[in-house]
């Protein structure tokens, strides 16, 4: 039996009940949630959470891009500890994604303030408003990066949804100014602490319920256009093709073997291809594609890109194919602070709970938090690992193991 | 030099000048034509054809699908002898796919006439209606289909095409009966010769105007789904995903070696691809995907078939993906009447014209043909072997030659 001196009891009925409430603003049929950024439920949603906040006796905020902010005053000027997650959703995502890291802090906050009081230093529960781009393309934690003064001056009327509306006209029909958003900006925190689902099979795997984060991969796109020729699927000998069909196949398989390779936690993936004129009898003209690389390690990182831009050249090269590529998104790895790191896995370790330190694949808020603060993320498992789903699923005991941790972490840091 | 004892003088400049008129039937941009069955512009070329078989003397009929016939009767009862191709086009293809034949049957009827007046074997020039399925998705060869009663009689009203519109209500606005489909099946021929641009660059590799086609390929459409599970392309480990694309890339690579490795005339090609749900950064769950693969000779093409389904079917179970495919299109090789293609080869040989035994890697209306008659094919040489494309190019000189070659074997076969 392991030390459980510093156990925070954590109500599982209380999570259950604001899991279910929360998924009702957007509901997607049985267990899916679709609540993008700005829309009636999603106002409905962060309305709820003011609501929690506010009757735990938190001091509510809004700023001006739409997050929703909970204080617990603390009794020094030390810099605030902030703890949340996202409110979206993918369309159609879960019930866990972002909400349950909503929850955590919520739950985290109230416990703490009713066991212990007002901190030594200030904390606050966030509610942010967008971080899965999945109204405007492009967005992607737009609510971090109005915090953290990331966001750019024309982005109001250059983000367009996928109806045509921009950015400025959604806040405005939130009832947002738009010509506001640099207030959001602050300066007034040092720590960001972030619970969030896995979306992968890690943790289940190991059979551990939580996972301390000590990196987020780095991520780069490439879109690839590989242009070859056009011809009859019978007239033209195999031997005097430029099939950029058979370029792409080729890419795709050997940057994928290259990631098998590497071994773990290197990703590769080829999610996107669009092929012209994409018909049965005619050998394509042009094939685009994407490829989504990932590793956590900054040297291995460059090793991974380095060896998929070799396979494209040297395909694209012996085939006699056009190849451009260009990379829309480029993030480097985010690497949490090893102090917390050390913090949230030592309060794991005594409250008994199965943890194991863990990368992730995925990026997420804390990346743009930690332009600002210190960071660190705490994992719960997603069952079978899946997410940007409805079938998404986290247990109850899970999600009250990983705040139980949130809570006895936030509560060696300020009190 | 050779001997040119047999040889017919065919004039280039009315070859250019018909080939210049028939173009402006659709006309689209420089050197493009979209001119698909039943159009007004359709209706126009078949007048203007009609209207060359009236000037020359031919007897002129239009069948109940829309062929326009021209006939030199026969002195003799004999069953006729029939030439022609298809005047519609790819949307857009270019000005010789189809019409170049059309154009060859008369010219070659119209001189013969003028030379040797009427045959003793009956003559026909055939402008033959629809072969490219550009408008009616599965229209396939109508005309050649309503000649040689294959065409099914719920397809007047079960083709539809990319507006909506049914075969029958496109036939009706054209001023034909398609009631009367079934009028145009006719068994008073027994031969039938085709012009046509080669679509690939083999005559032009060996330096060749002229190819004696001895078979058309077997073609065979694989549509192929392969499901996999979507997962987050950081948050899931490369060891365990089902991911259909690396299936997908797998599959087209070692097929396409399979082909390309078997040699001439063996063709394998992946034309369309449509990936569920096709986002930059998630493993997608499904892929859709066509496989054409091509061979003239019965068991090698069978060999081919084989060696790909064991590819398809080895790569799903290793990665542990669902495999389905159905075969929407699978015609059989279709071997030319050895007779016939001694005849054309001796013709070309004594006139002297570069050619050379080819195999059609395409399809055409032959094939159909040769369920009630003999055939054989004369291809002429496409620029850089391209085809469907405005960009196809066949030199008047090159088209002088096949019609030389067509005039000369129907003399020998008719007078």
């Amino acid at each position: 039996m392991q030390n459980r001196g510093n156990s925070i009891l954590i109500d599982a009925e209380l999570v259950a009940e604001l899991i279910d409430e929360l998924s009702r603003f957007g509901a997607y049929g049985d267990t899916g949630v679709w609540r993008t950024v700005y829309s009636p439920e999603w106002i409905a949603a962060q309305q709820c959470v003011a609501g929690w906040f506010r009757e735990s006796g938190f001091a509510v905020s809004h700023d001006t891009i739409g997050n929703v902010w909970g204080e617990l005053r603390g009794t020094t000027r030390d810099p605030a500890i902030v703890t949340g997650s996202h409110i979206d959703s993918q369309t159609p995502g879960g019930r866990y994604d972002g909400a349950l890291g909503v929850i955590a802090g919520y739950v985290a906050l109230r416990v703490l303030y009713e066991e212990y009081g007002s901190p030594r230093r200030t904390l606050r529960a966030l509610s942010l408003c967008e971080e899965e781009s999945s109204r405007f393309h492009g967005a992607r934690m737009l609510g971090t990066r109005a915090i953290t003064g990331q966001l750019g001056s024309d982005e109001a009327d250059s983000l367009v949804d996928f109806n045509g509306e921009t950015l400025a006209e959604a806040m405005r029909a939130a009832g947002l100014d738009p010509r506001r958003i640099d207030e959001s900006a602050r300066s007034d925190f040092d720590t960001f602490v972030e619970l969030h689902i896995e979306q992968g099979p890690i943790l289940e795997e190991a059979g551990c319920a939580v996972g301390i984060v000590d990196a987020i991969t780095g991520v780069r796109h490439y879109v690839i256009e590989i242009i070859g020729r056009s011809d009859h699927a019978g007239a033209r000998p195999m031997d005097t093709r430029l099939d950029p069909m058979a370029g792409a196949a080729e890419i795709i398989s050997r940057t994928i073997d290259t990631a098998t390779q590497m071994g773990r936690p290197a990703v590769t993936t080829c999610g996107h291809i669009d092929v012209q004129p994409n018909l049965a009898a005619a050998v394509p003209e042009r094939v685009s594609m994407t490829l989504d690389a990932r590793h956590p390690e900054p040297i291995i990182r460059t090793q991974l890109y380095a060896r998929h831009e070799e396979v494209m050249r040297s395909v694209a090269t012996r085939r006699g194919l056009t190849l451009n590529w260009s990379i829309p998104v480029d993030v480097p790895p985010c690497v949490s602070d090893s102090e917390l790191v050390r913090l949230f896995r030592q309060v794991a370790e005594d409250q008994g709970i199965e943890h194991m330190t863990i990368q992730s694949g995925a990026g997420h808020d804390a990346m743009l938090m930690a332009k600002a603060a210190r960071i660190v993320m705490i994992f719960v498992r997603s069952e079978g690992g899946r997410s940007h789903t409805p079938a998404e699923f986290t247990s109850v005991d899970d999600a009250v193991a990983g705040i139980s941790v949130l809570a006895a972490g936030l509560h060696r840091l300020a009190y």
